[in-house]
Parts: structure tokens; sequence; C-alpha cells
């Protein structure tokens, strides 16, 4: 703002909203004006949540979730089959598996992927920690849920590797036709890979 | 989610910033993941300052702008003319003209638009707080810068009707071809305007 028109404490909201994924400039200003029109609804909630989380959130030392317990609420979950571990990059995976609900597993949190251009190598990952768990025995499927990306799949590639000495069963996502997507948009790789894992009706 | 896989706090963190404008449930998990990601360098600081704006945010009794002090930064800032009065529906709308940064004067926040049907009336606007500032002299031009919506129009008009028996200049903003804006695009309405108020080049 060319002049001040309002109190350095709100410009410093203003700023920090910002900051947040999906918001920008203009729209961090417009979640200000919210929240101080919502100042019991939400502001007052949305602060003291903050201050929760703040205090309270950890990252699982076994998995990588994020969780206010560790180890976390999916690892101790005794009705997990915990003798299956997703591997996943982000926490959002984690989440994003989660509402599909298709499994009732373990997770193990990466923290990104193999990119040796962005200097990220395999003592960046928590890679290591999969291995040590695997290790510690009982585990008897590991499900490689990366992304369908080069560095995804190089990360996927470097796991298997050090995992095929362990008596353990490896697998990874099928490739194929998204659920509702229109073949017209789809890849010629997505295609192909959707063909060749063809199903019989 | 169906199953739980993180704790109540991080799930009651994004069911709040769900209710941000600008973000949706998806955002909000995403939002959520970075605040946690980025703890020292954003979650803790906006904690903090939602924090001190709840504890701290007024509205301006003088002419409804939100500040930290009250009358705010703009009704004591002695730089600004304050004989001339521009009137808008929102906060939003004053923080955007100030940006613009055209005029150096004061404001009157209204608090939105007479809208019948919603059962807003004068008394639910902040129009006798305008009235009373006019009546107390000083005051020579009003600037009517409210939307150019038909409840904006109708709030400007009965203003102007109250405002009638008072020595003060009444002005509204030009309609026109928006800076920028191509003709293809502009209403009927927009584009009369624009041709009835052309200027000599």
């Amino acid at each position: 703002m060319a002049k001040r028109v309002t109190g350095p404490e709100i410009e410093k909201l203003i700023q920090l909203l910002a900051k947040v994924p999906g918001l920008g400039p203009r729209s961090a200003r417009r979640a200000a004006l919210h929240l101080i029109k919502k100042r019991e609804q939400l502001m007052g909630p949305l602060s003291h949540a903050l201050g929760e989380a703040y205090d309270k959130v950890k990252v699982c030392s076994r998995c990588g979730n994020v969780d206010t317990i560790d180890p976390c609420t999916v690892c101790t979950d005794d009705r997990r089959d915990q003798s299956v571990i997703i591997v996943v990059e982000d926490v959002s995976d984690l989440w994003a598996l989660e509402r599909a609900g298709a499994m009732n597993a373990a997770y193990h949190v990466l923290g990104g992927t193999l990119s040796p251009l962005d200097g990220v190598g395999p003592d960046d990952l928590n890679i290591k920690g999969l291995i040590d768990r695997v290790s510690e025995g009982g585990i008897r499927e590991i499900i490689l849920a990366v992304n369908a990306t080069v560095e995804g799949q190089a990360t996927a590639h470097y796991i298997t590797d050090r995992l095929t000495e362990l008596p353990v069963k490896i697998t990874r996502l099928a490739h194929g036709v998204p659920v509702g997507g229109e073949l017209d948009y789809l890849d010629e790789g997505t295609l192909t890979a959707a063909l060749r894992a063809r199903t019989v009706i």
C-alpha cells in the first residue's frame, strides 16, 4: 500500500497470509478482512488452532507422517495391517491415499524424491528408516506409491535396489486411464500402459 | 478423511483454514502441511499475528475502517485533506482506492449497501455517522465511490437525498472503459456511458 491506511499488526497479518499456499497478496487482504469480520467465529479459533499445532505437531519418527503423537496415529493403529507399508513422497500423498480408503496399511513418508540436479541424494530422504523397518522383519509387502514422474520412478528404482536382498514383496501402483478421464486428453505413455495392462471384462 | 490419520489438533486446523476465503477443503490441507513444514518461518509468526490482530483490531468509530487505533490511521492523518470524504461500501474498497493512490482524502465505510430484499435498511449501514460528520461542518465534498451495481446506486441515491440540505458538494465515480479493457467485452451500459462522457484529446 502506498500510504498507511491501517495498523502495522494488520499489515503484518496480510503479509503472512500471502505466504500461505493458495493465497496471494490480493486474496490475503480479502482473507484478513474476512478474519477481522469473523473475529469470534474464525479469527480467534484459527489463532488458537495454529498455536496448538505449533506447540504439538511432530513428525512421526517411524513413518514420517505429521501428527501430535509419536509414533503417529497410523503407526499405532492395530486395526491396520502393519505388515504392508505404502511408501509415499509426501504427507499429502499419505492423506490422499487415506481419503481413497482402498488400503488399510502402514505408510512410510520419504520426504521427497531423489533429484541429483537439486542436490537431493538418498541420505536426504527417509530411505534408511524404511530399510530399517523392513530389516526388523514382519513386513511382507512394500507398495511404492511415488508419483509417476521421472524423479518418482528413479526413487522407486533406487529403493527396489536397496530392498532386493530382503525377503519382501515390492509392488508399485498400476498405470492406466484415470477413472472419469477422457482418452483424448491422455498422453501416449498412459494410453500405452493402459492398453498393455488391459483386463478381461 | 475416512479414518483418522493425524491428530485432532491438525484436523481442526484444516477445518478452520478451509473457512478462509480463497481456501477450500483441498487447499486447506495443502496450506496446513505447508504451515507445519514452515513451523518456525510461517506457522509461529502467523499464529502470533492472528493473536495480535485478535487482541488489537478495532473498527474506527469515525469512518468504519479497521485498524488497531481508534480513530484510525486514515482519520488521524493530518496530511490528508479531511474535508473530502470518499464513501465506500466496504473496507476492501477503501484499501483498493488507497492502492490506486489517486486521492489524499478521508473515507467513510458504509458496511454494505441498501438491500430491502435482504432486510438491509438505512439503519443497518453507517449512514447516520456520515450525516453527522457532514453536519459537524468542515466537509466540502462527498465522493460516492460505491459499486456500480443496482444496490450500490440505490444506496448512493439515498445518501444524496439525505445530504441534499447540507452545504456539501456530492460527486460520484465516472463510468467508462476500464484502463486496459477491450471494448468487445464491455456491456452496452458501460459503452453508452463512456461515449456520453467522452473527452476531447
